[in-house]
């Protein structure tokens, strides 16, 4: 047992006149704090823009000349200013285009463009040489011909509106439009159900002239451009779809083309909403639901179309070379425990938001954590920052180099923090939970570039204007910015999800949207304009993640707060369980409807539309286990969160030990064989949904098992998730037993 | 004090096996239900379609000489049916354009074409002559050049948002989109705010292709139409401006035209959304919130424009004859109670479906009782059928009536049913809730001519399809419909909130969706192919209509329910009372936020939104007489619903006495001095929105004070409803005291 003496309650009110930093001693807090006043003062806005100017000057996709300029650029840069730097090459298949062709076959044939068009206003978009056209990446070969059906967003959901009018796509070409998913999941989806080819387009609705004044006018798409951008099935595994689990190295062991299960099984190819438009007009059959008619001056049908499309697509398979730039500042009292920092340096084109935007900030930390080491700053910890080629077509870089240094990374690694575009407005982050409240303080520290007060002040302002009332009361006088989870849309995702490694994804936005997203127009030209004029943003998510860094780096006890995670986990928990019950309510109703004929007896016969799907029924579940797991974990969590403030008096070598418990805690989330149909993907709270793409699913065994009606997974992944919880508890009891010992 | 006896109770139950109906003895309701029978078989569809052939095979506008012939052709039709017929006429203000032009004074100007084609497909199209052009009635004249705002639909929150991006209207000319707030609210709201002129277009998202396809292929507004309309002040009164309170007979005492308060202040017209584009294009400043973007393919600017606009409009400023058709089948015992049945006959052009649908099928229903009553069917009291002229412009024909048989109608109206434009799809009613329970029962008694249940059955069907689990196990088993609150839509406003006779509007529809609304394609052509095809729904009004006209005729006892009343009154009570509080609570929050400058924190800087306007804080109220008066209409309504089984027993005399109290007691929830501001609406419980139009404001002194903020008023009227309820009460305690003496 323990006791917490009196002089440590006086030792903690004395200590409130000065500002302190969790998991730090007074005595460090004072000159941590002094240090990142000097890091802030060094920042500066010219050398991100110098930077995004040179490497936005040229496409820079994978492969391309001035993706290795770039790499080599910045691992010079790293060197430079002190970091041990390399770059690691990895060699992954990366599909581009030698055939697109789309025509629909009317009586006066129409092809389309599929061109993005050179701006004068736009300097770089004329610049024809290296520029991958339109496409999607990982789209497979094909020659076809067959009527298009209008599929919405292409969802599974989708499919069952058209089901419902006896529409199927089987054997037909669909289209689609962007949103609502992620664009992989709309020709999975499709093909899963027999459609033979995919078109994606950009409806004005979402980021084209409904948003707001198209480019160069505004920032908005133009009706000639389209969205480039990965099709594989991701939500399987990321990463290069030969060498699954391992690195991509030289002689690795290589799967042939037909055996990698993560290619599109169908051809897909974006198209812009000029292009869409005449094949929009050809489509036939129902009127579509509200819901799914988009910006364009015309009605939109389900189809499917009299007239066939023709679409031709080829691609060179090739298997090429990528360039991780990796630069390390060596820990002066722990190397090997390791805090790392990454953004990806590849492009779709020209990439000056996404991803140039966020790379040039991270440098621009870097260097001046370099110049703060010359000048005497001690760095306890490792720092690594990483330039990850190739996450556009799949996470690439990132993902081979962590399958490649998986043993090392689970032993060393104690968080990630990743960013990647970035703009005016509001910091955001997700990631780990039990940091969420280390986050916080970081983003109380940061000041925001347009209204000088704090960044999290700045984000509860937004939450305090736009709620309601009764959301205004929950939140009143307690600014506080809760993480979002992570599914997989960028780097991140091995880190925490295949490694277990505790991450974040932070980042600026809300005032530079705009529809350059993956298109030429994604620009330094379009970037000083409307996304973050003067890189004043760029500045202030150096002076978060750079904070973040420095404080992992430095920090006696790593500041890890286990409530925190208990709280969300056991509102997923919640979630789930009053999903369920809603599912149940559901289902018994539908069938109620269905068997009284009532549907049949709505339903307007000159509209032929059927009832909805009818809903198996929902067992009920055991989630005893999961529960009770819980409640082991919330006495855990507060029994540590009240023995902390001891951490700081502990002596070097149980202090090692017992950061080393803090930030491996994480790994104990990590069940190694993954979820169900998915392996890859190991982490038992967070994952990209099945269904859905970037989109996060939370405690995603169970949830997706639930909602895709699996009911005897669904008991088993409940059970699981209680385990890996139980796990994770036995780790904070482990600290526990440190601090009380 | 009374006592109900044990024999009343086996009466009941043995009753139970044989067909009842409120208000009727068993004898009486067995002969009903056969005569009711006889009813059904006898309706004709191709009636129906004959006179609509007629009738709308040329404009049809009051005073054009169709109108006339229509009215002459229906008088003789009446009486030939045994009706005692006479055409009553009035002479009201009627204005129709002379002058109508508008053009965008550009580089190159644009002069908007403001003319619907002729169609092949729509035969009457093409017909000129007679052919009231797109315009508003009761636009002032003008002639004026200004720059261009848009306002959305043109309420009062919509330039709430203007003013926070410093945009001002005055001297300007306003664009507004239809929908979202009666027309006549645009301008007025316009020139409240020192607007100079207004043009109203209907987007393509309302009633153009967004919603589907456009006529003639199908049944949507193509891109030259516009809706045509009144513009009146009818919140303020409807009827002949000239005329206020008085009918409008020939020797009338009227008004100067410049002393009627109901004429619009600035020139207004309805445009198509063809010629609304280049207008909407030349509009500079901000983008238009999200909400106030339509279907056209462009981005919504708020305005102003840089290019000015000029509008002329000048208008002919008679005063025309109208003719209402009023058609009595004497009662055989109370010949001094009337049950009315009304319908217009006046439309803007051809006016198929508005109002010609609910016109031919209240021929149809007086046709067969005419049949019936040769047959030797009895009507205990008179039915009077009306024809109304006049009701486009602003319910001239039947206001002008009712106000010159006020004291006739006062003292022997038992109640009113409206009817007005007719489609396929669903029966939906709005009235006085007293009547509720017996608007079911007929609802129960017709039949759906698609599914063959009942079309309260079929309503049922469709709540319970489209509802969610909570929705749905609220009403499950419960087939029940209620009825709406009225507003200001129809003819029924001058017997319900001017006179206080217990009134219906009623109608079928939800499955004829179309954008044909007020313009030259509301035709005979159009109906038989997209709204009633067989009128089918034409015959199933007559059904419902007919019963209840027969039923409150034959009744012994006048269905009255008054907790049905309560129930519906306590509910709009309870939500004025959480409108209040949440306004309070806003109001402080706001406050509160605005105090802490975190709307100037979160707002965007480049955007230039100030914060809302701030609102004044909401005091509490007083609302115990209103409570309290509610406590006693709950005792006594259901003391006289426990008692009302004893009426039928009840001597002539004394059932005379009490029918008498039943359908006067709607009178009492009448105020003499009228509403707020507004003394021609006298109905307590239902009115039209004074910042709404059409839309109803139910206890509309309290809902309207405080919405606008008028604090003393809202007291002031929370105790006025109090004694009209209280006076009411007082009716319901007569009804007892009649019972139980």
């Amino acid at each position: 047992m323990y006791k917490i003496s009196l002089g440590f309650f006086l030792f903690l009110s004395t200590a409130a006149f000065s500002q302190k930093i969790s998991g730090f001693s007074d005595a460090d807090a004072a000159k941590q704090i002094q240090w990142e006043k000097t890091f802030d003062s060094l920042l500066s806005t010219s050398n991100q823009d110098e930077w995004m100017k040179f490497m936005t000057s040229k496409p820079h996709h994978v492969s391309s000349p001035q993706g290795k300029a770039n790499a080599d650029f910045m691992a010079s840069l790293f060197k430079q200013w002190g970091y041990d730097t390399r770059i690691d090459v990895y060699n992954v298949l990366f599909p581009t285009p030698k055939t697109r062709l789309v025509e629909l076959l009317s009586a006066k044939p129409v092809r389309l463009k599929l061109e993005e068009l050179a701006l004068r206003e736009d300097r770089t978009s004329g610049l024809r040489t290296d520029q991958l056209p339109t496409y999607n990446a990982y789209s497979a070969d094909g020659d076809i011909t067959a009527e298009l059906v209008f599929v919405n967003r292409g969802i599974p959901a989708d499919y069952e509106e058209l089901a419902r009018r006896g529409i199927s796509v089987k054997g037909k070409i669909v289209i689609a439009k962007y949103g609502g998913s992620w664009r992989g999941i709309k020709p999975k989806v499709a093909a899963e159900r027999g459609a033979i080819g995919c078109l994606i387009y950009s409806d004005p609705a979402d980021d084209g002239y409904v948003e707001g004044d198209v480019y160069p006018k505004g920032p908005y798409r133009p009706s000639f451009s389209a969205q480039r951008g990965s099709v594989m099935d991701m939500p399987i595994a990321p990463g290069d779809p030969l060498t699954p689990f391992v690195g991509a190295t030289e002689n690795a062991k290589r799967l042939d083309r037909n055996e990698a299960i993560t290619i599109m099984k169908i051809p897909v190819l974006p198209i812009s909403y000029e292009d869409a438009l005449p094949l929009l007009q050809s489509l036939q059959g129902p009127v579509a639901p509200a819901g799914w008619r988009g910006g364009l001056p015309i009605t939109y049908h389900m189809g499917p179309s009299v007239e066939k499309v023709h679409m031709k697509l080829a691609f060179n398979w090739d298997i090429k070379p990528l360039y991780n730039v990796i630069a390390t500042m060596k820990g002066t009292e722990f190397p090997d425990e390791w805090i790392l920092r990454g953004n990806h340096h590849d492009a779709w084109v020209f990439g000056a938001a996404d991803p140039v935007s966020g790379m040039v900030s991270e440098m621009e930390e870097a260097r001046v954590i370099g110049e703060m080491v010359k000048q005497g700053y001690k760095l306890k910890r490792s720092l690594v920052y990483c330039a990850w080629d190739g996450e556009e077509p799949a996470l690439l870089g990132s993902t081979e180099w962590v399958e490649d240094h998986q043993e090392e990374l689970k032993k060393k690694a104690v968080a990630y923090v990743n960013s990647d575009g970035n703009s005016r407005g509001f910091l955001s982050g997700g990631g780990t939970h039990g940091l969420e409240p280390f986050f916080n303080e970081v983003a109380g520290e940061v000041k925001d570039p347009q209204t000088g007060v704090s960044v999290k002040q700045r984000v509860y302002a937004r939450q305090m204007s736009q709620g309601n009332s009764a959301a205004r009361a929950r939140i009143a006088g307690k600014p506080y910015i809760r993480l979002s989870a992570l599914g997989a849309g960028s780097d991140y995702s091995p880190f925490l999800q295949y490694l277990g490694i505790s991450s974040f994804n932070i980042g600026f936005g809300g005032e530079g949207s705009g529809g350059e997203y993956h298109s030429i127009y994604d620009s330094y030209d379009n970037f000083i304009r409307f996304k973050d004029p003067g890189f004043a943003y760029g500045s202030a998510l150096a002076s978060t993640a750079g904070r973040m860094m420095m404080r992992l780096a430095n920090a006696d006890v790593i500041p890890m707060n286990f409530t925190s995670f208990y709280t969300t986990v056991n509102e997923y928990v919640t979630e789930i369980k009053a999903m369920a019950d809603q599912m149940r309510t559901d289902a018994e109703w539908d069938q109620k409807v269905a068997k009284e004929k009532l549907y049949e007896l709505a339903a307007d016969p000159r509209q032929k539309v059927g009832p909805p799907m009818q809903k198996s029924e929902v067992p009920y579940f055991d989630f005893s286990k999961l529960e009770n797991s819980l409640v082991e974990l919330k006495k855990k969590s507060e029994e540590f969160n009240t023995l902390s403030p001891l951490a700081m008096k502990l002596s070097a070598d149980k202090k090692k030990k017992l950061n080393e418990i803090l930030y491996m805690a994480e790994r104990s989330l990590v069940r190694e064989e993954g979820l169900p149909r998915r392996k890859w993907w190991k982490h038992q709270i967070y994952a990209p949904g099945f269904y859905t793409g970037y989109g996060v699913k939370t405690i995603p065994g169970v949830r997706e098992s639930i909602e895709e009606r699996q009911w005897k997974e669904a008991q088993e992944n409940i059970n699981m998730v209680a385990e890996s919880i139980s796990k994770y508890t036995a780790e904070i009891n482990k600290a526990v037993l440190i601090l009380t010992n």
